[in-house]
């Protein structure tokens, strides 16, 4: 493929990214115009500006986004009880480093089978001989992209961690630590970017027309399904349901609960408003702008709905619901942040977060046992976040949306299971009902997280 | 009122909102300058180009802004005791969200009535029936106003909530938290948004000169003297006051003071920085950067001078004395960060530090139970920072300063007054003396923040 | 000397900092080129833009490293025994603020004794009587240099409190807390300023072609050679070593230590990337990005070799390992982020993974004391980092790198021990052993980090 056509086949991949917005367009064709005469009065970004903002932006915002591996670390800490703490943590800093790793060996180049081939020079250099990289010099692919594919790529890798974050909380404190990790390898290497080839990548859910700007499918629930599979495969907690008994198996610490509720909503500003992938034009930096406020209020609505859900069902308000109601908010606005107003993104994100309560009922009642709600939180929403785009948005069918979240569905559970059942099968999935009991941290990495508190410390 | 006065309006009021400095300008005049060829070398900033720093910058600083409600959450939940912790983390969560959705809702309305009006399409976008923004379109007010009104939006709603983070604070422990979210609905609906557009919404406070660069008074005073007043109807903790004994009841956990204090400082830079309000000119990206010096400096001051007020006073250093210290010092110099030298900066904020330790001792003399401190850092340091811009800066009349803290204060604690006796009428103000005994956590949300720590948790 | 001629040194200064990148240029003579109707289509920056663009980004970038300061204090506070928790945090807060006020009063015009005077009239603004800053004027300095010299001084002084940062954690749960003090105030106000003066303020290390592009040795080993010689000054803990036997003195909470190694990881990016020390062109957008996948892609190689060193050597993972892994991979690949392709980074940052679980190990075995780790992570692993770029990066002598690292490890052990010295003999260096039993914050600051949980709470 000779650059130039991948290029204009990037260009596609980005339309089709971010639905209806005209991309900031190939430098060589921006400079051209700009040159020209006739351009608007408004029209006044130059290329090279243009390119440094559009860099900047990715990198700002895939930052915040990094950051949010901190806030599913601590969530998911915080949901835990003390003696799977540091295995948890170790779990959450790992999956990062691989997801990170393996995206760069093989994950970019499935999801991105065109860029893999025009951002060899720079991001692919090991395949260069290692040359170090020589600053100073702009590779051609920025040229044509507008922005520095390094940042793109930083930008759409701190993505894939955040898919495989969606599981480990699911089915914390009772699944090997080494397991989980091949997990890990399967989905951030594999799993994740073939899916996300079919619409990021500019494959046929893009030609279809299916629209997820940020990733409630693409990203949350691919997480969620992998996570569901997994909780089936590993089967509930020791304790968990007894007869027909629930029994509340409660986190450890709401501080640590609380700060990564926080620290995932600041990233999710990263997360949906870098997603509009440009700032380089008055209308991108208004676009982001009306992202950020979207992103905001519906998770805001998320937490009071979830608030209000549980005083009316519960007869009190719970702290761990309204957290949760915060992320579902969040989840719920993800596929579409870029189309809504406030209000609606406010009425989508109040039903995910309602939503969110009743599922995390309901996942009980069906004995599935996610340890922080995950499922609830990434799946059930990221499906009722996809779908509000179908409803809400007329320039996108509901049916498109539906097939989109059932192919995928489909896709990542029986990958996930296949993967699963073959870890299960060669080094087994859950630790043994003694060291469950004696909790992770003593079994799996011989730490206590908090040698000095809890039961018989001194 | 037609766009264009509405515009002009509006100019008027981000210059008086920002002292003397000249605002960046509407775009249509600026783009005709700019296209005429007179302008001197350095004046070389598109209008499109401007739009785009200008929005950018309330994005990346309303996000830091936004964390200071982690910073909240976890400074006040390390100064409660461990039985009152998650649902202090409760009402953080709660009142951040409660507060963007009111100041959507009715407050930024009355704040700013003139932007009301032209913002309508794009922010109150439900008044249009709920249609989808456009993306693409590049709204009229936008170009007016060389901004995206969606990001001064989101940048404004942050500081709604930063008012009200202040009063959660003072208040924990003893307040009934449905109670407290009725506070919280009253202020960020309609308090704030009055008195701030006195000032910034370019009414008489702002005719008359008053200069309070990011909220000195306007922010951190405002939820102070709510905070005093709560404080004095609620009363104080059972065992605070035991005859003439003052009771010290510490605060379960420094590390989350601490981490608390160091994020509010990080978000601090977003708070007074992009209160410039503007990124689009090379003065612009002086002034922010001079604001961000000052911002440090202060803080740092701050620190250290309650370092030594301590070690002189009470013979030995103290964590939390050092750490509200560092607010006092930010809050001091919130009023006139641009306005300072490094060194002048240093002197606000260390009086700052040391005013607050002096307040802190003050207070529980007074025997009011202000259990973090919020009183002293955010109303005194809110005060004196309001008066160091009269004593200092030369274009600021120290009267007028006067004037508009008595008139702030004024209003709000007679408003705050009101609301909190309606409120305490109807639903109650405080927990029964068990509930409180036993801690709100049990009490309120049917809940323990650490299950297996602290007493009889196994 | 003439503002002309230290302009011209600081561009110098500049150059050399960046190695072999052509810095932004001074203003006078960008403005002049873009003029020139002779520029390439894609050179299409203006001298304000890029200078909005290098002070943007110093401002972001310096608030990501200012962060780091709260990721310090947590890991740290995460690594030392409950009982001296509350002392480690003061010392933390303590030492940024410090670090700041004398970087600023003495600190500054010993790095860079040109900048020190064309800056004087707005970052020394005491020296010209403490009048105020006047907003809208842009300072000649400004337009000289393409960046606001205040955003460039905050740069800077973050990397100072880093330094000292390196220290507290070394020496922790024996050092008193005031002699720690005096110890910062020499470190940044003189050790790190003249060595740092070589290099970055273009002194004789400059001028042999000694290359740290962000400070693998400059901050990171300056502040491990003075926490080395503070730990052999002040000795091991009680109870560390008993004749041959080495105990584990386990850190308190992992949480907290996970945490703080996730905002260290988030903070570097601001570390690093703002080190290319401008955005004004689309070279130095691209070299940033570069710089942000290097420093995430070597601190991910970074936690993946130390868990499988340890899996190996140690026959399980663990996670006070596998974060260090993270911090190594990072200091590491601070020294040349901007010449390494992904590859040879993860090279770099594996091998510092990995070479830090030896370097724990042998300390220990050599009865050094370090509390957290500090010394292998920024000592050992800065070393490495810098001889890396010599052996990697064709354009920097081998032997030019070991000069530098002597010369600077040199510099700093002897001032670090003739100042500990001191210290020792008028103040003394190091608490009684009945202080350091019963922990330093019951014996320096009378209060209790955690006063309702582990022995003895209620």
């Amino acid at each position: 493929m000779s650059p130039a056509s991948s290029t204009k086949f990037n260009a596609r991949l980005k339309a089709s990214f971010k639905g209806w917005h005209r991309p900031t367009g190939g430098l060589g064709l921006a400079a051209a115009s700009w040159l020209a005469l006739g351009q608007p009065a408004f029209a006044q970004v130059s290329p090279e500006v243009a390119h440094i903002f559009n860099t900047f932006s990715f990198l700002v915002c895939g930052a915040l986004v990094m950051f949010m591996a901190a806030g599913f670390a601590m969530l998911e800490a915080g949901l835990v009880r003390s003696k799977n703490v540091a295995t948890i943590l170790l779990k959450n800093i790992a999956l990062y480093s691989v997801a990170g790793i393996l995206f760069y060996l093989i994950g970019y180049a499935l999801m991105y089978p065109a860029d893999a081939w025009i951002t060899g020079a720079q991001i692919l250099g090991f395949a260069s001989g290692g040359a170090p990289y020589n600053p100073g010099d702009i590779a051609a692919p920025d040229l044509e992209t507008g922005y520095s594919v390094s940042s793109d790529w930083f930008f759409q890798m701190v993505f894939v961690a955040t898919a495989a974050s969606v599981v480990s909380g699911t089915i914390a404190e009772r699944t090997k630590l080494w397991s989980f990790m091949i997990f890990v390898v399967v989905l951030t290497g594999f799993i994740y970017p073939i899916q996300g080839s079919w619409t990021w990548g500019g494959g046929w859910l893009a030609d279809m027309g299916f629209s997820d700007f940020a990733g409630s499918t693409i990203v949350h629930s691919v997480g969620g399904w992998a996570a569901l599979v997994g909780a089936l495969m590993v089967g509930p907690r020791l304790g968990k349901f007894s007869g027909r008994k629930i029994n509340a198996l409660p986190g450890h610490s709401m501080p640590l609960a609380t700060l990564g509720t926080f620290i995932l909503w600041l990233g999710w500003f990263g997360f949906n408003g870098g997603s509009q992938l440009a700032l380089g034009s008055a209308a991108d930096a208004t676009a982001m702008s009306i992202v950020f406020v979207n992103t905001n209020m519906a998770a805001a609505a998320g937490v009071v709905a979830a608030m209000i859900t549980a005083q009316l069902w519960f007869g009190k308000v719970d702290l761990t619901m309204s957290l949760n109601g915060a992320l579902a908010g969040l989840v719920s606005i993800t596929a579409g942040p870029d189309v809504s107003t406030p209000l609606l993104a406010m009425i989508i994100g109040g039903i995910g977060g309602a939503l969110c309560v009743a599922s995390v009922v309901f996942l009980e009642r069906l004995r599935i046992d996610d340890v922080v709600g995950a499922i609830s939180v990434h799946l059930v929403c990221g499906i009722w976040g996809t779908l509000a785009v179908g409803i809400f948005n007329p320039k996108v069918a509901l049916d498109v949306q539906i097939i989109g979240i059932l192919a995928i569905g489909a896709f990542v559970s029986i990958c996930s299971w296949v993967a699963w059942s073959l870890i299960n099968l060669v080094v087994g999935l859950r630790v043994s009902p003694e060291e469950e009991t004696s909790g992770l941290d003593e079994a799996e990495i011989g730490l206590q997280a908090y040698p000095e508190f809890g039961k018989n410390s001194f």
